[in-house]
């Protein structure tokens, strides 16, 4: 093949999926909807077209086989999902579905089998748009996935169940969709990296080394509501200058440990008016982290230095915890194969943390996982700007066939 | 008269007043409304009870008028409003008219003329909730309120005109409304402090230095959007912990500064969900001052801090004037009167600006103006709990009557 050829497949395929919208203007493709279906249709036909089976589960995730050099083989599992956030980019999701698919497609054409079948896997519900929860797709694979995750239902008051109907799959049959954790080797994602790292490290692809948990605070903070012209400077109870005191402790505590992000992104001062001392302010707290007990630390001193602030300045405050995730841990086997994968193409991978979400926390229920990242244009996803370079593309493309062709189950 | 006999009277029109209200449930009583005439008429009654001459002006000022020794005597303006904000509390302006009121009747009652003649002045406008702007009944007394001011239109599309006019009130003879500055002496103006100094003092009453200043800023801070978990502490651009920042320099710069005061009252986090780091925030600053040069000295500070966090931080910031009114300095003369006349009454008066705006700045424009301060209940104004005690009413009224009595014209 010629230079940056796969690069140019994958780049192609990228973009002739970003046609399949619910919305004319803009790519929108939610879980179950007729864009999401017309999507999985092409590529259940570039699949078969690369000599894959295909099969559509309970879940709606679509699945193409790729058997191994022996019939009773276990099986890699390569891929992510096909849904998208409303006026989303091009590249999230859909880049480790179309990456795996133009893998095996290469392998398939030189007529490589290897000691493992491969099944490149089209997740449809990681984006969590269109009904209350996500990941149905992977906790369906995983064994996880109550059957109750179907009777949720979208703002139109159609249930997942319905939906899966509609769309060709059987929600009847969502016991079957469960996958063997005999057979199951490992699950690999390719994903953007939806973050500004491997730009700043001027490295295509990186090593994902977990995939951070999260805890979430709400804090309030009660002070004294006044007039702002009566009431001088030292005696008032300003809950917004609390609050703003807290805000630069969250920044600070989290800046001091490594891989540690918190961030501060609702803000609410009551009564909110130019002339009155907020007497009242809300603000939330994101945190994350690729281990537990550091996500734990940081919560622990951010809540000491917020209560601190509180009762030196005279004010109540509460802190509520509205969300916790643990982290996942990627498998350090898969982690150094994928290392030596992108070295092996000339690349000095960067290992950091994924700081979203994504199928392969499911997977881990199921079978040892592992991320790699693609250096995406400012960082930026979930936005019409989200953009790969075709070089970077058709790095990935080179890292993950080395990976296939060098990992031993 | 028995101990706490003038604050009782006083005490007892303040309750009898407040039931003149627009709202059934609570005091509210807009300029020109017909609680507004309701209360007049019965201010007008007490007036001529107490053998004051009544006339109604052109704004609706109602005024009453207690002759001197001297049929040529020059005047002195005493008084404040009768006009609330919306479910008000019984004390805000009616506390000026009411105390006037009745230390005049005092002396006629006793039989006492003075020097000078008093007139006593209960205006209609001054909280500046029914139509856009404000003090056009002390602004008619200075003679600096253009026609134009009585074309404004409240919500209902009713003019100030017509307004007046079902008021019972000659909008016409608005230049007739002027007082004589050769004849006008003085204006005093008696009001609750709406602020927490007289109370953390243990002083029933205060002598008014100046009627701030007031500057307000509207500032812009534009720093980067980013994903909470995607976008290491060092990487960021944060908007609002920028803000934080402006928003502690903004209290810590006023707080250096004695008598200005400076608030964050409103602020606003864009986008503003809990998991994305927000990239631009934008909140307001109000600056009030007795001394223009101080207060303007501190915005100038302020602007400097705002200017060097945003810099360090990498972030673009606008900051715009969205206000700006000057101080009204007290007359001396009258300020160490009050002084005295407090002392006489064995109380040690707190001198201090006043932050809320007053009557007496539009009076300013037309003599020497002064204000006497009264311990209202926690600083709490423009509230159903506004409250001041029967003590405090009777202490007021005596260094009122003391003042009078020894005012030299």
């Amino acid at each position: 093949m010629s230079d940056l050829a796969l690069g140019r497949r994958l780049m192609d395929r990228l973009e002739a999926l970003a046609r399949f919208s619910d919305d004319p203007d803009g790519l929108t493709r939610l879980y179950l909807s007729p864009a999401h279906k017309r999507a999985a249709d092409a590529i259940a036909g570039w699949m078969r077209e690369a000599g894959l089976d295909v099969r559509l589960d309970a879940a709606g995730t679509l699945i193409g086989r790729y058997e191994g050099a022996r019939a009773d083989a276990p099986t890699l599992l390569i891929g992510s999902h096909i849904d998208t956030v409303r006026q989303a980019g091009k590249f999230d999701g859909t880049l480790g579905v179309l990456s795996a698919l133009t893998a095996v497609e290469a392998l398939s054409q030189a007529g490589e089998r290897l000691p493992f079948a491969i099944e490149v896997i089209a997740f449809g519900d990681e984006e969590g748009v269109r009904f209350p929860s996500t990941l149905r797709g992977s906790r369906a694979l995983a064994g996880t996935l109550n059957a109750a995750a179907l009777e949720e239902r979208d703002a139109d008051g159609i249930s997942v169940r319905e939906a899966l109907v509609a769309f060709g799959a059987d929600p009847g049959r969502l016991a079957d969709a469960a996958m063997s954790r005999a057979t199951s080797l490992a699950f690999v994602e390719v994903h953007i990296e939806q973050g500004p790292v491997l730009e700043r490290m001027s490295q295509p692809v990186g090593v994902v080394t977990a995939i951070n948990g999260a805890r979430r605070l709400s804090v309030v903070v009660q002070g004294t509501a006044g007039h702002a012209g009566t009431s001088p400077m030292n005696m008032r109870r300003d809950s917004l200058a609390a609050a703003a005191e807290m805000v630069l402790s969250v920044e600070r505590i989290a800046a001091e440990t490594r891989d540690v992000v918190a961030t501060v992104g609702v803000i609410d001062a009551r009564p909110g008016a130019v002339n009155v001392i907020p007497g009242e302010t809300r603000f939330t707290i994101d945190t994350r982290a690729p281990d537990d007990a550091a996500r734990d630390s940081v919560v622990e001193r951010i809540t000491t230095a917020i209560d601190g602030i509180a009762a030196r300045r005279g004010l109540a405050v509460r802190i509520s915890q509205t969300h916790s995730a643990p982290a996942t841990a990627c498998d350090p086997r898969l982690v150094a194969d994928l290392d030596a994968a992108a070295r092996a193409a000339g690349h000095a991978p960067v290992h950091l943390p994924s700081g979203a979400g994504h199928d392969a926390m499911a997977m881990a229920a199921l079978c040892p996982v592992a991320m790699l990242f693609v250096r995406c244009t400012g960082g930026i996803s979930h936005h019409p700007a989200e953009a790969i370079s075709l070089k970077d593309a058709d790095a990935a493309m080179r890292v993950l066939l080395h990976f296939l062709r060098t990992y031993k189950p």
